[in-house]
């Protein structure tokens, strides 16, 4: 079991990550406030891993209320909110009673904005049970909920007591969502680890046949990474760089996401292929070559991502990414890369270059 | 003018009160973090207020969007809530946008709310216009909206920048409006004040009649008492006393607000009556005199506050309150009154003594 702490301000939480951590118990006991939990997770985890994570908590004495949503993005909404906040007042949850998330990015984000805002906040632990949630969405407190006109635009920073990452849970993941997490992987890469993206070209096929010891590494760097950010940059409040530099090819992302409609792409792919994006316009500001981006593309395609973008039209991205929370006083501030390893945050991009960017990544 | 600071951790921020506060300007601008504000209003305050206030902003080159809401505590829900997302987002309002709450109570709640998860979070100005606003819920950061199970179940704490409590515009507040913010002024007095307690009893006439100098007075005493108790438990996080001692007549009160329906009781009605069951209690547990109790009751109802809690028999009182979010590890904790000026939380008060309570004040 590998473990890490992020050690923020007036709370600090500890990451476990390894095989077998859905049973233990323990760990789980010694951040409760009361022995009252409510479990959130979908129809497609709680029938694999909810009695694992479940039946030794009661055993141990826990009064249990669980709480069981549809599965997928176009869930991730206030009408699945208040599911969830029913359920806590039809069972008298109060205060002292701790949310678990087990799930993947959407259960994360929605048990994690019910537990920011119930009664005004109450303590939240992570089990995230996808690659995505393992090395992105579970650590760092954001959470949230998407809205017609863009995503996750409700939402809250709200710190986990405790991540749990069981890595035993990536071996029912389809292959689909395996790709998706291993975009946000190769993510801190690009924007920070170039030595992780050369173990990841290395490594690549071992991920991609599950093999353990190579999971657990691949996560830990990433929360590792990410831990780091977060720590120096909470809030997001950083005006250049700090945490908004894991947004990556998510302003992009995002458009596509929107532009389809939620869940027609995973996050996961819509991040691959704004990465792309991110990476081609890199390259026309003169920063990255024609090669860094060929190498950026190639292990994309490799992991199984789209590096092609949806085909809206260059004019329905830029109107879609107005609305992204990136705008900052009106500007358009992209996450962009000044050589791969390091990522910049840059509000001067011309509409121009921009569009050319996203039309290069729309055809083949 | 009188000013106030309250000195959270890592936020502190002024309370201004006094006449002619909407026109100036300056105290808003050096707050903004950009030159974009959205006014958060009701029907009823928007015709009277909206103008003075917006004008000035207006030119001093403040890009503004108006949002204006529905009147009445029935209103602070969801629905509501969404209204203020979707005209932020209409208008492309990004995380430098401060919102100002322009109004009463139920517009601080709904605007705040807004505000702590809009993009996860944005500034906040909080300018009330009734006296319950200006003495208590603009101050101290909590907001919300309501649940069909329960009220301000859903919302979360979120400190503004700045509150700016013009007298004037108490001129205009119903009479009844009036009343209901003399409750929270009175509890003050009840829960840690008992000199003030004496003021409020020598002067009521005066706030009755609304001299400008007699209101001042109560509503910068009201605001210092609450902005004590805030910086010492700002997240109500004390296990006993601190914030929790604000509550006092609140969970009787939301029990009469929740049973009739949001909007037939005004909250400081409620809390009224619920103060006077608080009394009652209190003098069962031998704590109080037949006397004090007395004493409370006059001074309810020269304020013009009902001392007569609504007839929902105690058994739906005490399901009531059991959804409340002072309920803590399953015990209903009650703030109760050990002498005048002196507040306890209280979770030991047996369901015998409660129901004799709530009976007491149910008839004359």
């Amino acid at each position: 079991m590998h473990s890490l702490n992020v050690s923020l301000n007036d709370r600090a939480y500890p990451i476990y990550i390894g095989g077998g951590l859905l049973n233990r118990v323990d760990l789980i006991l010694r951040h409760l406030t009361s022995p009252r939990v409510a479990i959130v997770s979908n129809s497609t985890i709680a029938p694999l891993y909810l009695a694992t994570l479940a039946e030794p908590l009661r055993a141990a004495g826990v009064k249990l209320t669980e709480i069981i949503l549809a599965d997928g993005e176009q869930h991730k909404n206030w009408e699945t909110l208040n599911i969830i906040f029913d359920a806590l007042l039809a069972e008298r949850c109060d205060r002292s009673t701790t949310i678990v998330a087990l799930g993947g990015g959407v259960i994360g984000d929605l048990a994690g904005f019910a537990a920011s805002c119930y009664q005004r906040g109450v303590p939240l632990i992570q089990v995230p049970t996808t690659l995505l949630a393992q090395v992105d969405s579970s650590v760092g407190g954001k959470t949230g909920i998407n809205h017609p006109r863009g995503k996750n635009m409700i939402g809250a920073f709200w710190q986990p007591r405790l991540v749990l990452a069981d890595t035993d849970t990536l071996k029912t993941l389809p292959e689909r969502e395996l790709a998706a997490g291993l975009a946000e992987v190769i993510k801190y890469g690009l924007i920070r680890d170039l030595p992780f993206l050369d173990w990841l070209e290395a490594n690549l096929d071992r991920l991609l046949a599950r093999d353990a010891a190579a999971l657990a590494h691949a996560v830990e760097r990433s929360c590792a990474n990410k831990a780091e950010v977060v720590i120096a940059d909470e809030l997001e409040t950083a005006t250049e760089g700090g945490r908004a530099l894991l947004n990556l090819g998510h302003t992009f992302g995002h458009a596509i996401e929107t532009g389809l409609g939620y869940g027609v792409w995973l996050h996961g792919e819509a991040v691959g292929a704004g990465m792309r994006m991110a990476a081609e316009l890199s390259r026309r500001l003169g920063w990255l070559s024609a090669a860094d981006v060929t190498r950026v593309c190639s292990l994309l395609r490799r992991a199984g991502l789209p590096v092609q973008g949806a085909p809206l039209g260059a004019q329905r991205y830029l109107d879609l990414m107005g609305h992204d929370k990136k705008v900052v006083a009106g500007r358009l501030r992209l996450v962009l890369l000044k050589r791969l390893g390091e990522a910049v945050t840059w509000d001067s991009a011309t509409t121009a270059d921009i569009s050319a960017a996203i039309e290069e990544c729309c055809h083949e």
